[in-house]
């Protein structure tokens, strides 16, 4: 019988060199180990013009409800400079209580954990065990997310799959386990903003219109005031200005206009219409009747959400803290995940393993986390089918 | 007895194609002509690794002094689309009262009234006048000004030839001669503005430091307050950002820095020096302890100059009254010219054509005014050797 340890599971997904786009073995690995166990296995693949094809793979073990889903990515971020990790980022070598390797928490550690504590529950309860446990993976989370959790989740509701709850395996804990769930995520907005002015002469400045003073001024006005003071379950939305560009070589010319874009990451407080009508009303205010700009508005597709807490957000959370004796936070801050797909087929709530070496050389996982995430999960399990 | 009417003098120089770098031909007419009158002439051509070789004209009627300079230049802007022109642009062509062609009015016909006015003086009072006429003509004005009046003063210099006043013949009126005399330059200083900040993702922007927010603040302090309230001669020193580059991408990134720059035309209430000063004392000011920046200031070689209004201005003035009813302005106002050389020789005023078509197409010159201003400069010679 093959080893069903987090570390054994995490160390095979490592080993298979899944990135983006590529699938590397690890769903196959991953399909295997899920077919032995008894789930059915689906493996679909998701194309459109403009990006590469994209492996996902759909299991479950039961056929009633409730049904929850434990869903996560294989594919991982490039793993940069070779030669400056510590132990090869495909390895999956062990040294000092640490499994090191690209993806070790984000999320094939968070994946194997999964894994395990399912495995774990199975052996012990059969598979008559009162509901549904299913594994929704992707390729496609750190490519375009096109061909992943989308398509995804529609081909599971072509074919008739309901979800009662998911746990998204993504690391959440910025330092220690058991400190973070993440429980909705903010909204993002992108506005591009033109200052048009009138080109000319340094020298003769009366006969130009010079569009930075302009740009300046909106500029100021945008980040003068917060937006909010922050919600129940959010904090303040924010503002940052990403660049400004005039691209003007000449040092005595008075140039035709000036560009500047800025993301928001905005709370439940707003839509991005609402959002948006409110920069709008800024830049107006302070353009007056001397500024002439233009703004284009391009809201993501993740509008601020939130799971609100219930029952299963306690669930967790309860597992949490009798593994760990830390009650976890429950967060909306940082940046988008799948979580802003599934929210649409069910409540979902992300909790995984410790981020700070995520996307980072030398990626790593301390061995004893991978025990206790998996100690977590299983809670979590033995508590959503006791009833 | 060849034409030595202002017209067919500048007819004859629009003829010679004399783009920068290019002679033309212009310098060749110039040289015959003045040597028939009696001037001795000398052809200097002057090289600079990384730059054409240019060729320039000296000429000087008379031994003793005092030496009346007239300077100006033959080499013009290029024409741009040729087939826009009204009439060629090398063409000489009159057309209801006006000659068209490129350098109409700057300045191969300001350069033709100089020569005609001369002649008609030299015509009238024979070589035995009581001083010396010179012409001091180069072909690098309208290019980099490397090899052009810089090299053929020092050369003068180097031969022992001293200089009294200049007249320089830009085209000074803005719309209708006599308007203005120019009598000095503004100052020229650019600086290139760095803030300084720490990359990162819009998500966490705790964790960066937007450098954004700092260049607003310290461009919007450079400008929130004039720089002076102009001078007896010169107007209020101006700054104009000509450009903010971050050249960021990515929407949602914090980049790590932001770059700006602007320009001064600073007057006399300032030096190069004392205005750096000013500027890096308010860009501290702004900065406080929270703002990071870098100032690299790069004074241009053209600080701010006044020929201090005298006798030799006031003859100018008078013969401007007398010839066209107006007497003109005393200005400072403008880009810069080769008088910001010239002044370390001697002093030096601008008169010349009317400039609004300068460097556009179909660049023209009114008949009339090509006489008037040699009537202008002929009074100039009687008064200045009439003593
Ligand atoms: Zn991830
Ligand atoms: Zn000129």
């Amino acid at each position: 019988m093959s080893d069903h340890s987090p570390l054994a599971l995490a160390q095979a997904l490592i080993r298979c060199p899944s990135v983006t786009p590529e699938e590397g073995g690890a769903l196959s690995f991953l399909a295997d180990v899920l077919a032995r166990a008894g789930f059915s296995v689906e493996r679909p693949v998701f194309s459109e013009p403009g990006t590469p094809d994209i492996e996902n793979l759909y299991a479950r073990i039961g056929t009633k409800g409730p049904v929850l889903v434990f869903a996560g990515h294989t594919d991982v971020v490039p793993p940069g400079e070779m030669d400056s990790w510590t132990h090869g980022p495909f390895s999956g070598e062990v040294a000092e209580g640490f499994l090191y390797g690209r993806g070790a928490v984000d999320m094939k550690g968070g994946i194997a954990c999964m894994l395990a504590a399912a495995l774990a529950f199975l052996d012990a309860r059969g598979s008559d065990f009162g509901g549904s446990i299913a594994f929704l993976i992707t390729g496609d989370e750190e490519g375009p997310a096109v061909n992943g959790t989308v398509k995804l989740l529609e081909w599971a509701k072509g074919r008739g799959e309901r979800f009662d709850h998911c746990l998204l395996g993504e690391p959440t804990n910025p330092d220690t386990l058991g400190e973070m769930i993440k429980i909705g995520r903010r909204g993002s907005l992108t506005g591009r903003l033109t200052v048009q002015g009138r080109q000319g002469h340094v020298a003769y400045p009366h006969r130009a219109e010079n569009p930075i003073p302009g740009l300046l001024r909106l500029a100021s006005a945008l980040i003068a005031e917060p937006l909010d003071g922050g919600t129940a379950h959010f904090d303040a939305s924010n503002l940052e200005f990403t660049t400004i560009d005039v691209g003007n070589p000449a040092t005595n010319v008075i140039p035709a206009s000036a560009k500047a874009v800025f993301n928001v990451r905005f709370n439940d407080d707003w839509t991005a219409d609402t959002l948006g009508a409110e920069i709008r009303r800024r830049l107006e205010a302070a353009a007056g009747n001397t500024v002439r700009f233009s703004l284009d508005l391009q809201p993501s597709n993740s509008p601020a959400f939130l799971t609100q807490p219930d029952t299963f957000v306690d669930r967790v959370a309860d597992a949490i803290q009798a593994e760990t004796g830390r009650r976890p936070a429950l967060s909306t801050t940082g940046g988008t995940s799948d979580a802003r797909f599934i929210k649409d087929a069910c409540p979902v709530i992300e909790f995984g393993l410790v981020g700070r070496t995520m996307h980072e050389t030398d990626e790593r996982v301390a061995v004893v986390d991978l025990e206790r995430l998996t100690a977590i999960y299983g809670r979590v399990l033995e508590g959503y089918f006791s009833s």
